[in-house]
């Protein structure tokens, strides 16, 4: 089965794909949705939106995984990320994907055995558990994030 | 010209349709949509996103107002606000709209002169500013509110 893996945001949003067959992973692809930052918010969110629904056009994930940011911003920040984030969700729901919350310590639990893991362990232990990952693979910190969302779903799928 | 106008939220999104001819505003109509709280959050959001997308197709707006929450709650709700706000606002942007913000202040200050106007005073002054409004239609909050961004972007765009 294949899953996507979402890390949003308004400047940059993460995506990640696997493929999970039994208990193995491995990577299909990685990349990052960069809207202009000189666009009105409603066309960034457009571009967030339509950025996803050409990778899952292309891609054809069956389910979907976001982090549940923990906010520690303020609130105007909090509202500017949940904007990013709805508009996220709402296009994976649009494309009929099931989209399942994880909290970002749920995450760094399930990817590096540690719920206070930095960016840099995410990013190492993301490609120690995606082995078929190409090595020219550059992975920028929000597809980290992004392929360490759809592996956790990967594993709490499996202990279902 | 047709305005439509959002008052965006998780559990009501408010929404209302004026027309423009020269200085005069008529109501066309006025409403909110419910998303159920028991659906995951995606599908709330689509049900935020497919309203506004029936509601466009129904009555044809050419640009929509929104207001500019005024987040003075804690970045946890900020966030989940956001996320209602991004989805009505990626709706809106999907069906080519141009979308204003408007601040909180600026949309009470267009519609009462006051810009520290409570809701019950927006609400009698909407049925004010739009004459041709039935004494039948009983209006909600969220649906005079987002009439009264809707009746902010006709004073504005009058203005440029």
């Amino acid at each position: 089965m294949r899953i996507i893996g979402i890390d949003p945001g308004l400047r940059h949003t993460g995506w990640g794909i696997i493929d999970v067959s039994g208990n193995s992973l491995s990577f299909v692809a990685a990349g990052r949705i960069n809207p202009d930052a000189d666009m009105p918010i409603s066309l960034r969110l457009l571009a967030i939106a339509d950025g996803i629904s050409d990778i899952v056009n292309k891609y054809m994930p069956a389910e979907a995984a976001i982090e549940e940011t923990f906010v520690n911003k303020n609130a105007k920040s909090a509202l500017l990320l949940g904007q990013a984030r709805g508009s996220a969700m709402l296009s994976l729901a649009q494309k009929g994907l099931p989209v399942t919350e994880y909290s970002a310590n749920r995450i760094k639990q399930s990817v590096t055995g540690y719920g206070h893991a930095d960016k840099k362990q995410i990013q190492t232990m993301v490609a120690i558990l995606l082995p078929k990952m190409d090595k020219t693979v550059k992975l920028t910190p929000d597809g980290a994030d992004a392929l360490a969302a759809a592996i956790t779903h990967a594993h709490h799928r499996g202990a279902r």
